[in-house]
């Protein structure tokens, strides 16, 4: 029985509340061998208060020893098995920016690159120009028609942004312009099966009618599309678990995710831990799930910065309190995936969980939140995609299953 | 999405080697309760520094409880779910001494056994008549020969050889002929299915001839016959995961493993830990994978030999210093299976593995390789079958899963 089903036939009604708080790439390693990981080093009363409290374990994202990429992570951290469901990431860049596409549209990430006199690329990111100067290039771009076809272009931020298209027949199996190289031009829209033949064409279109609008900017001048992609069709969130599911992020990628599974993505301005909480407070009593996800932890490991990863942990840590003070009865701590500063990139490492759950939970007998601890935590290593029947469990969300 | 499409999609090109270290059935338990296993016995210096350093868990072979052959065992080590993928014996024996299995042959293990003058067994291995004994009585296997098919016959050692026949619509799925029994004749090879009633048949015409040629020998005057098999199509183990492997290992069965999966099966005279290690040393530049497997703690573990298998994990450790010093990038220590001594027999039990990579592990706190140390480790229990993925993403060959 797919897991889904069991969810779907288990799941009952209840007032508990469950908070998924996810601090991305939390998982880290010792920056010298012997040392603490970030999780380690960083001091984090109110974590280890509840670790004290609760129980710790580990997960595994994808599988042993795969790195995930953010889409898959959190589609596993929502319990859908990231092997079977996959998002492209022109429909996550859209849907983060709360574009919508429907089933058959053709969605693309977009970067605005400088070329050559020759047409090759010289800059992939175009200077990465500021959000402000690109916003008037993207409503040129949001001025070209194409017969047959209906064309969304919105910015996502400095030099990136979004497309969506939208007509009879067209398909996503196509391959990225991005040449991932300067010195060459960028590559033609090519179908990968005959059935997208006709919408390679058509974006390739676009680009030659987008290239003659932009031909005098300085530095935009020129556009890569990546990331082809449709609606995955996912199954709801709220549907599958019986909740009411709100986001809390401030990241484009993570809202978009959220989107699609069709939670409700809240709007706030700011994106310190404290705003991200308090806009937990002020919706407290419209939603049963709240996803908050910090994105600074994954962006100073990959910066290679231990020392402001710990710190951004701390953080974190020291907001805790007001989200406490709402008292929810499930919490869980975990990351994504693990984005040591010593590798300064997302890894395949298994990513510490800490687990509060006052009225159900076993506990152990940890006591501080880190890496060794969650290794021999009471809750074991497990898959990411479990994580959401433990947490429905332990909100007492489930019926038993048989006589 | 099964595991292969993974690792076929993900692998990338590195510098970076592998060394897989088997110390077969290594996996012991407390000859007295309350004692040490034989791990835990052994003096083992270098593994433990390599403890200290890296990360300690188990795997288990097949599932819980499940006893595992040395053949699915090693598949799983290898990252063939040993539940998907079978290798007869047959084939195993024949690929071990470099004889040839191409699909639709059809190969089997052969025994020398000494029948009284009714037919009937008296000794199910003729004696255990020396290897230089055999030969001559296996080259007058070898000059018989039948119409339709080709034969291809040839000693193991001592009393065993193997037989591979070649011909049209030959079908493997035949029972084997040794009763496991003295005091009765050896039977008949009996199909299991229609198809294989002629493949049966042939063979049944052959060991009649075999037992004309071998009429006149004291000991070795008649044989039998087990494990029919035919090649087992395994995918490539070096396409899976993008590596060039080779093996180093004594014994026949284990070089059949690796050469059905497409391994290089490295040629070198004798048999101890310093000359296996040697072999590593002489070809370090020409593999990226090696496979180095010792087969004497499964047989002093067989042998019920307690002692005997801890010395053998001390030579081990005494000559790894030889296999450090070509810096493998990683180094996982661990065994196909647990063979105690106690038991004198494979068990179920899971077996202790140490993995060491300098660069990317999360070092666990544990001291010494053992298996308490393993069962607390921060590795945690997990699979066999994955074992690879996680070399692999050690060595730092997998791109990240999705974007």
């Amino acid at each position: 029985m797919a897991d889904f089903e069991l969810m779907r036939s288990l799941q009952i009604q209840a007032k508990t509340k469950i908070v998924m708080l996810i601090l991305d790439g939390l998982g880290g390693m010792p920056i010298e061998p012997g040392g603490p990981t970030e999780l380690e080093a960083a001091r984090t009363p109110n974590m280890d208060r509840l670790t004290q409290e609760g129980a710790l374990g580990q997960i595994v994202p994808i599988g042993p020893g795969i790195t995930p990429g953010s889409g898959p992570a959190h589609l596993a951290l929502f319990g859908y098995d990231p092997l079977t469901y996959e998002v492209g990431r022109g429909v996550l860049e859209a849907s983060g920016i709360g574009m919508e596409v429907r089933e058959g549209d053709v969605a693309a990430r977009g970067n605005f690159c400088t070329l050559d006199e020759q047409g090759r690329i010289i800059d992939r990111r175009a200077g990465r120009i500021p959000s402000e100067e690109a916003l008037p290039i993207v409503e040129r771009l949001q001025a070209i028609q194409l017969p047959d076809v209906e064309l969304d272009v919105r910015q996502v931020r400095e030099y990136r942004f979004a497309v969506v298209m939208r007509g009879p027949d067209l398909d996503p199996e196509i391959e990225d312009t991005d040449p991932q190289a300067t010195g060459v031009p960028p590559l033609p829209a090519r179908p990968r099966r005959n059935a997208a033949r006709r919408t390679a064409e058509l974006f390739d279109r676009w680009v030659a009618l987008a290239r003659q609008a932009l031909a005098d900017q300085p530095k935009a001048n020129g556009l890569t599309l990546r990331g082809f992609s449709t609606d995955p069709k996912l199954p709801a969130f709220g549907e599958v678990y019986g909740l009411h599911p709100a986001c809390i992020a401030v990241y484009p990628m993570y809202r978009g995710v959220s989107r699609l599974v069709g939670m409700e993505v809240l709007s706030f301005q700011g994106e310190s831990p404290e705003l991200e909480f308090a806009t937990a407070a002020e919706t407290w009593g419209d939603y049963d799930f709240f996803f908050i996800h910090i994105k600074k932890t994954d962006s100073r490991g990959e910066d290679g910065d231990f020392a402001k990863k710990a710190e951004v942990i701390e953080q974190v840590d020291q907001a805790l309190p007001r989200l406490l003070e709402l008292e929810p009865d499930v919490l869980a701590i975990t990351g994504d995936h693990s984005t040591p500063a010593r590798l300064r990139t997302h890894s395949w490492h298994p990513v510490p969980l800490l687990l509060w759950a006052p009225e159900t939970l076993r506990a152990d007998d940890r006591q501080s939140f880190g890496e060794r601890q969650c290794a021999l935590g009471g809750l074991g290593t497990f898959p990411a995609k479990h994580l959401m029947q433990l947490l429905m469990a332990h909100a007492q969300r489930l019926r038993k299953y048989g006589a």
